[in-house]
């Protein structure tokens, strides 16, 4: 099957790997769409030493199922968790999934992903895509979960000011889902093309050099990068709450003093629960199309990568086939 | 007044300063006692680049007051917040005075500390001790009210496991605190007294190597040093809570992918209610006596400070006179 391959942060496209077979609690998937995400740039860069196929971001449909699985499944429209977990560990039993010891992760960790024409991944990962949201946003629902997570982790009423740093592939999902919760928040956004996107949600944008330190009671950095952290810091009031949103490809060098005398709460976010971003795409809560630049077949990934490169981009997409 | 002076890293005995004098809401404060803490070391190595009377942890007889004071606090016996709070910003509008934006700190920041015969403090600050609490208890409020702080901050009932790293002077403490609430514990005690300390309030004591990774609910550190942050973020189960007691004196090197991808929650605690440590103190349901080292005159300070920086060591009082 064609598929990219990604080693030693070189990307090629492949056609040496044969059709996956799925296990008994597996099924194979046909990969319709896929998406780009922040997360795949920082492998390239060698984030988390991921050797495979990478991509995390899809939707798909069931081609075939292993001989434990309901037949129901065949050829419905899925997306997958991309954590896939043991099911028997400490935090399984806990039902605490995403956060399985043993976990393997969709194009990131030990298990291939969905830069490819098929996929193999465990069925009790699935999730039904309902008729009402189409390809080009069911492709959304994994970094609209992993937005959502912010409000599963924090009661946002209980907060006053709410500043957000960044506002790129994942900042534009936060602000929608902060939109969604009826809360005006402040966002630090750089390019002109994302303030005007953010138009849409009515949020309020601000510069870099308006941000008044000490000021919100939470504050979330989505930049994926150490600056936007720090600011998102310097900006948090004391015994507020600063969110986390990006794993950085290489070690932080940071002053924690300042965490302890203003009693400051660091909080990692990472994958939320899909069935709240599933269920805002089918009341038509989020929209999502205005955040895509371009579709690319398998074949032209050189040019999807260098697109999604660019500064200010948005999502790219890429079709298999 | 006698005093000790910190000047450059450098302490010394000093006989030049005069006795202050008391604005129209402070009062001038005749101190009986005084205890040395981890900080006060940490100012010795630069930390704060404090400069001035060092000593924050003591109990005083309230000699003067200025013209605006009720002269019914004269001759009381009180303790005083260390943070000395403004009462016009936003935070103390906000009633939250421990993070007022403009306070000064009793012998850490802006402000003369009480290593020293005399000192001034405002007021609002200061707390009336109950007969049935001595001065060698008294002394503890301040580091007891630090130690409480933790269960002002976290709901422990909704946790298992709690992990302590770090049995010294504020260690301690804290063990005494989590006692009272009925919780059981696991506490990395490093040498053989701290363990004996312990066995009052029946903890359990484990070695540095037997610390499960990602065992804990909640871990804190109160080490004071690096290595014990990061025995406790190690120790961090996903989704849980470290709560970092201690500020370094120099920034950390510390990489945070971890806290994104384990979702934990890094909590800096300072300061705590003075009344929940009194009346703890005051139904004796916290022993400090077998904390006490030994009791040294101003004039001896040389040796009360060696006598505090030995490994292992607990509380070292100082006696201006």
């Amino acid at each position: 099957m064609k598929a990219l391959s990604l080693k030693n942060q070189n990307l090629t496209l492949c056609n040496t790997l044969s059709q996956p077979r799925p296990a008994s609690d597996e099924a194979l998937l046909k990969i319709r769409l896929a998406g780009i995400c922040g997360t795949d740039l920082a492998l390239l860069k060698g984030y988390a030493d991921f050797c495979g196929v990478p991509g995390h971001e899809f939707v798909a449909e069931v081609l075939a199922v292993g001989d434990g699985v309901n037949n129901d499944w065949l050829g419905k429209r899925v997306v997958a968790e991309i954590n896939q977990w043991c099911g028997k560990c400490e935090q399984c039993l806990r039902q605490q999934y995403r956060h399985c010891q043993h976990r393997r992760v969709i194009g990131i960790r030990e298990h291939q992903g969905a830069f490819a024409e098929w996929l193999v991944v465990k069925v009790n990962s699935l999730h039904l895509i309902p008729d009402r949201i189409d390809d080009r946003q069911a492709v959304f629902i994994e970094p609209l979960a992993a937005a959502f997570r912010i409000v599963e982790q924090l009661q946002f009423h209980t907060y006053q000011e709410v500043l957000l740093v960044g506002a790129g592939r994942l900042g534009q999902l936060i602000a929608r889902v902060m939109a969604l919760q009826e809360k005006e928040i402040k966002i630090v956004a750089r390019y002109e093309r994302q303030r005007a996107l953010l138009q849409r949600v009515a949020a309020s944008c601000i510069d870099e050099t308006e941000v008044k330190p000490k000021s919100a009671d939470v504050t979330i950095d989505a930049t994926g990068g150490e600056p936007g952290l720090l600011l998102a810091l310097k900006a948090t009031r004391p015994q507020g709450v600063c969110v986390m949103k990006s794993s950085f490809p290489t070690p932080l060098i940071t002053d924690l003093t300042q965490l302890v005398i203003d009693e400051i709460q660091l909080m990692g976010s990472r994958c939320g629960d899909f069935t709240h971003a599933i269920a805002a795409l089918e009341k038509g809560a989020i929209e999502t199309e205005s955040l895509i630049d371009g579709t690319c077949l398998l074949e032209d990934y050189q040019a999807a990568f260098t697109l999604a490169q660019k500064k200010g981009a948005m999502k790219v997409l890429i079709k298999p086939r």
